[in-house]
């Protein structure tokens, strides 16, 4: 099995080789992850979609892979011999300036595909090779995206049209609206870390367990279906240490 | 929004710093993922799920972390000057043997876990450091796993406890056993692939309209509900590119 990992691309660069079908759907992973995405074309065909996602790439570049490409941000930056004793602000612009987080190669050629894979293992770079699962670092998955939702679905391989029955399966259980749910109750949560400042271990404690507590109150649909803005998740947190009304109806003439 | 992705861990070295509970939970999804597991336990306590564990890690050192320990299996390889012509061997070597593929650190110490941090970027490494989101190149989503198929959800850390509710429709949407069902449809498509050993662009297409055709023939539940084996995925394979009954109790009769 994988180790299935939500991976923190924003404002970070993203190579994409390639620009047929397969990269046209990496691009579009990387784009909803918020990824500054350089784009090296390759000489294959170029996907019709791939025009309409241009103004949201970092960077195109018209041409086959060249040696250098892997390393193109990078300006011979230097940590030192004293690893003991690092300049975190310089490596904090390393890892979002000068650095790919992920390299996903998606052209037909396989000898310069295999060659651009171990040339980012020797360069420390996490890459994805198209129809090569064995030079993958890892894989994607099919994706239910719904902002504050995120489900990923892997049958590692086995069975892409299975998947889609099973995505299908998956969005129908999501009765009412979960995204909207989540950032309710997000809500609640951001107002009552406002208002119980410390964060000793013991009122974290607290304040998880009276969360907890709250959302099994109801349903998902139920979450889902109200609108907490500020001002109400004030006078819900107002109740802590207890409790808001438990029953819906009642609970509703809060908001 | 995150990019999901699945993460390739398999026979590959991963360490996690700590040994709390924090850990325990790190170590039970890299164990599921068939990482080589080592664990420098820290001085923080030691969770007594963790000591369950130990038979299924490949190194446990007791003692707090060193400078030194996230190179701890690198042997001074080095790659050579060209990297037009590399030694893809003695990279595949490295990538197994030598390095860490992730670090999690789970220490309360938070001035010593963002040292930590930072020095796996500096050593080219992906880092999850707890209770700390921005020292994180990636973060655990909450999963449902079924050997074949694997489900991460992930709220993005807006709220954990809805996450709960949300797996538990998901699992309950599930219906029949999803993980038979991708079973008996890649013996399916392992046995057409033999047959058609062609791997050219045509046949491949091919193959693929067919098994997604008679993917459709039937429901999860159907597909999960029977058993096929070598020798029936060899008589439904016998109809192609023509198709078995389409009819479940006919089909049914193949087996």
């Amino acid at each position: 099995m994988s180790l299935c990992l939500a991976w923190q691309v924003a404002d970070k660069h993203c190579l994409v080789i390639g620009a047929g079908d397969v990269a046209v759907s990496r691009i579009n992973h990387l784009i909803t992850a918020n990824a500054k995405i350089t784009v090296i074309t390759g000489d294959g065909d170029i996907h019709p979609d791939f025009e309409l996602l241009r103004g949201k790439l970092h960077k195109v570049v018209q041409r086959p892979y060249q040696l250098g490409d892997l390393t193109m941000y990078e300006d011979g930056i230097e940590f030192g011999e004293d690893i003991d004793d690092l300049d975190y602000e310089k490596i904090d612009k390393y890892i979002h300036e000068n650095r790919f987080e992920v390299v996903c190669c998606c052209i037909d050629d396989h000898k310069l595909s295999t060659k651009i894979y171990y040339q980012c293992k020797v360069a420390g770079l996490n890459a994805n090779i198209a129809d090569k699962p064995k030079l993958c670092d890892f894989y994607f998955g099919s994706m239910i995206n719904k902002e504050s939702l995120q489900i990923m679905v892997s049958t590692n391989g086995k069975s892409p049209r299975l998947l889609k029955l099973i995505k299908d399966n998956i969005l129908k259980s999501l009765d009412g609206d979960a995204n909207h749910a989540i950032e309710n109750l997000n809500a609640v949560r951001a107002k009552l870390r406002q208002k119980l400042l410390e964060d000793d271990v013991k009122t974290i404690e607290l304040r998880m367990t009276w969360i907890k507590k709250l959302t099994d109150f109801f349903s998902i649909k139920q979450w889902g279906d109200i609108d907490i803005d500020d001002s109400t998740a004030e006078k819900i947190v107002g109740y802590y240490p207890e409790y808001p009304p438990r029953d819906y109806e009642e609970f509703k003439q809060l908001l």
